[in-house]
């Protein structure tokens, strides 16, 4: 059973109250079932992009060939790259082409990492914020967690390569993130990511502050990374299911988002430094959430 | 007083005996001082930029203003990110200039981030290891941890600087890193490190290895990071003094350097993830270091 507060914020000491098990009300009034997912609202086609990105780099293609979900159309990999490919992902591959790493360097940009191999997929097919984050399957392994990711407006790729990484290895659950001011779901988040993109269920939503209301509905607490915060992650109680929130760097969280957090906690930094880096953070929140004794 | 074995690889057990105060052999047969400090063997200029580094945005051009250690040529500025400069460090600016938002995108790059400003400046001059390491007033400061960093071949100049800005934030005493096959200590580091690069002491030497010896007998624990340890940082015992080894992505802690450790410490990650982005396991282990009860 959710441990989830009634309504709005609550303080520090009704929190810990609510983390006994309880059933929430707010729940059962509604059921999150009231409302329409979001997600259905938009396309399957991520960012404009129409039909076509190129992801690149070993973990990040042999990921997308492992991921049943992944439509892919080419692979193109140098022969020694080719070799190396993980068994199972090249047998998986469509249309494999021979190609040198100079023909890579200009397709892909003289900058690109991209290790020999680039494979062109289908942007991966929208998924329900409700299907990711309650999938009943799901709850009974415990291999995944009872922690979702929301991510207001993490556009830099690296960040959210990095994140969506952290996010495979801390067990998340799923990934929330507006599908509009975040990084493209392309080949330099990928890259970052290391596979984590296709590793992980990501869901892309027309507004957030609407998702976390719904997330409060499926029974989440949703809990604010804010440098600006009292209370520190070691502080917090344990939570049943978090949706922890992490806004871009710079700006943070948006008032709008914040107001739909029920709480705000900020990690245990020295006062000379204002803030991390936004995948560190969320790296550290999540190793500390699920792996520090609280109370 | 620090507590470090002996000599070698420690067990566990011994680890944990040792922890307990009492006076190590070694640093008080060779007490670090028979070797000349290596860092006094190359020069005071950076990866071969002679003079003069651009250093830019408004975090990290601050940074270098305050920082009493740091050179300043000369001020380049929007009307408006000179207005909203910090006073102090607008008040140590030499020969500012005020120039358009295109003047420093021509400069530096159309996809440089500069936030309107940018600073000339020179190399920091060099710091010996026993001089950043064991200076006896910062000792007495309770605001200085015990904790050094020792970065084996980062070479990505925003995992760099992430790492730089962890490193202010858990209270890190001075990160050590080769001179060659690091990320430049010039703009796009300082930016991504936030100001982070002019707060800390680094310490650029010739043979990391030798930096490690050195570092043992000064009374450090030497701890690598690495993710086939069999022990996690929290069931590492509590280090008086430790020096934490982070290796480069993909390679990994090179042989050599990995021998100089005196434990392997992972994180606790799943194993469908083979390794977190280095900034984000730095800040874990950083974090995790400080703030868990282990044992």
């Amino acid at each position: 059973m959710p441990n989830r507060p009634a309504d709005g914020h609550a303080t520090r000491k009704k929190r810990r109250r609510f983390t006994k098990p309880q059933m929430p009300e707010r729940r059962h009034q509604s059921g999150g079932r009231d409302r329409p997912p979001p997600t259905e609202e938009h396309s399957s086609i991520s960012k404009g992009v129409r039909g076509k990105l190129w992801l690149f780099g070993r973990h990040a293609v042999e990921a997308a060939l492992l991921n049943p979900r992944r439509t892919s159309h080419q692979l193109l990999g140098t022969n020694e790259a080719l070799e190396r490919l993980d068994p199972d992902a090249r047998a998986r591959a469509p249309d494999v082409q021979h190609v040198e790493r100079t023909d890579l360097d200009q397709k892909l940009g003289d900058h690109v990492v991209h290790q020999g191999l680039a494979l062109a997929v289908a942007p991966l097919p929208s998924l329900s914020l409700e299907k990711a984050c309650v999938d009943e399957t799901d709850v009974a392994n415990d291999q995944v967690g009872t922690t979702v990711l929301v991510l207001d407006r993490i556009n830099d790729p690296h960040n959210l390569g990095a994140i969506l990484r952290s996010a495979v290895a801390f067990n998340v659950r799923a990934v929330v993130l507006p599908h509009r001011q975040s990084a493209e779901l392309g080949g330099a988040t990928a890259k970052a990511a290391s596979g984590a993109l296709d590793m992980i269920p990501i869901v892309e939503v027309a507004n957030l502050s609407r998702a976390l209301d719904q997330l409060k509905d499926l029974g989440y607490w949703r809990a604010g990374l804010d440098g600006g915060a009292e209370q520190t992650i070691s502080e917090a109680p344990a939570f049943d299911k978090l949706a922890l929130v992490l806004g871009a760097e710079g700006t943070g969280i948006r008032r709008l988002v914040g107001e739909h957090c029920d709480l705000m906690l900020k990690l245990p930094i020295s006062e000379r430094m204002e803030s991390l880096n936004v995948s560190v953070a969320c790296g550290i929140a999540l190793f500390g959430l699920s792996n520090m004794s609280r109370g």
